[in-house]
């Protein structure tokens, strides 16, 4: 029984690949530890890796990714397009197999203390690891950016939760939280309306009454001449994708719109698309236990024991 | 760069627990081997054991297994309802990640020659392995089989593919093969009517010119009132789920009946699920190597190698 965590550091450096290299380099050939992917990205000047591991074995490779860009990375000098409080700037831990919520709360609330205590760099707990509840959105936590937030620790308000009370002079402060897989799902239309993309937007997003936990912005595919409602569902436990798709099916087909594809970005837990399956296919009883690929894995890393019947 | 296969070997053996026992315990905690599940029928008589590795590994627990089996198991009085030719009686091997079916096939061949060798048992070898076109079909190396199989091997037609010609005495002889994953799916109907589920059953199924690698009978649920068309997919590849279901739904459909629900009976590989979410869903471009429990698996298993975007 080994639970099995994601987690997606996100570190202010997009742009140095010896830096990248550096970063990322904990995190390869390290039992326990299972590097999925990496992207850089020289505009937003920023890197973000995917991992999944046992929690121990990715605590030890966080901290080194961790030491390699607190080293590397200036914040008073950075420079680039995505927000962000420091040089490590969010560490977000999710619950993968043999894991639950509490779970990993539990390991991103123990790993924020060894965090502050072995960088010296303070954090902010967010999402369900949050420790006041304006803290569970991250945006309220990363408002003002590295400059502002410099200036405001000694407020209580603004505060870390674990180390400080000061930011760390050349890497800020670090955001370090859990929450559930998160989907990027994008949904085009057979329209070039933008309005009616970004009207479809708002009639489905939690935040104006629509789905609960969807986020969603409607944008102009301007090279294809498409409009398209660029969802992120941020726990589809509770809506699913499907769910998603036929609230934008039917809000489109009120102005005589079809949708014209979806796509997916990024990474997507196979269980999003397995529960869309056994419904589509009218599955009763489905278990993903049955799914092969998925009972090797769990076989693989010790989630499962197989018992067999006689 | 580890292929993986499936291997699903039956034994003639589904009452004794000791015996079952030592026939699994070659495949429980030997690296590079994973068992998955195994299934014994007192009835039948007969042993499933579901197991995945790499070639090397997997060839090893077979043979350990196989020599447990052929040690304790005596053709010439077993009894039982499933038929069968050896002690060791199918040895199947499915290509799994990293592997395609021509691995698949050279794995089956070279086993073969391996197995004779070593235990001194006979092989047919069938479906993609066979040498033979007419034992592509299992049926046909099975007819009649072992007390028929023991007096006929002298002739051309029935003498072995490896070893004999004659049967090991007591142990028969075994069918290595290789195959694609079978999946079964059950579809239940909204009727008591079996001569309807028997027609749609006949309609659909490859041997009378309906959908290709489809196998089907109609089976009547008695206790639920209810019939079904009980389907065997030999290659979801060719003919996924979905079509299945759509043309039964389309048969049932003429004569005013409905599908209730259907079922998957033991392990359903990811990739004949993730097919019908992504049709299902719209998604365009749609790629396995996104579903992060199977780049997990891979990571796992040394088949994929993260390069990363920079």
């Amino acid at each position: 029984m080994t639970p099995l965590f994601e987690c997606v550091p996100n570190f202010s450096e997009g742009r140095r690949p010896e830096v990248i290299e550096a970063i990322v380099s904990p995190f390869r050939s390290r039992p326990g530890v299972h590097l999925l992917d990496f992207r850089a990205d020289a505009d937003h000047n920023r890197l973000v890796v995917s991992v999944a591991g046992e929690a121990e074995a990715l605590q030890e490779a966080l901290l080194g990714a961790a030491r390699a860009a607190i080293t590397s990375i200036d914040l008073r000098t950075h420079r680039g397009a995505h927000p962000r409080i420091g040089a490590v700037d969010v560490i977000p831990f999710v619950p993968l197999r043999g894991a639950d919520m509490g779970d990993a709360v539990r390991l991103a609330r123990g790993f924020a203390g060894r965090y502050a205590r072995e960088t010296s760099v303070p954090v902010y707990l967010y999402e369900a690891a949050a420790l006041r509840p304006e803290r569970r959105n991250l945006e309220t936590v990363r408002k003002g950016q590295f400059e502002a937030l410099q200036k405001e620790t000694e407020t209580p308000e603004r505060a870390p939760d674990v180390g400080g009370p000061r930011l760390h002079p050349s890497a800020g402060a670090t955001a370090i939280g859990a929450r559930p897989f998160l989907v990027a799902f994008n949904i085009n239309l057979e329209s070039s309306d933008l309005a009616l993309a970004r009207s479809i937007a708002r009639t489905i997003r939690a935040s104006s009454g629509g789905l609960p936990h969807v986020k969603a912005v409607g944008v102009a595919l301007q090279e294809r001449g498409l409009v398209q409602v660029s969802v992120n569902c941020t726990d589809y436990r509770v809506t699913g994708l499907h769910q998603v798709l036929e609230r934008v099916r039917e809000e489109a087909a009120k102005c005589g719109v079809r949708v014209l594809e979806t796509e997916i970005y990024g990474l997507v837990p196979a269980a999003a698309l397995l529960s869309e399956a056994a419904r589509s296919l009218q599955v009763a009883g489905f278990d993903e236990a049955q799914v092969l690929d998925l009972r090797l894995l769990d076989v693989m890393s010790g989630i499962a024991e197989v018992g067999g019947r006689g």
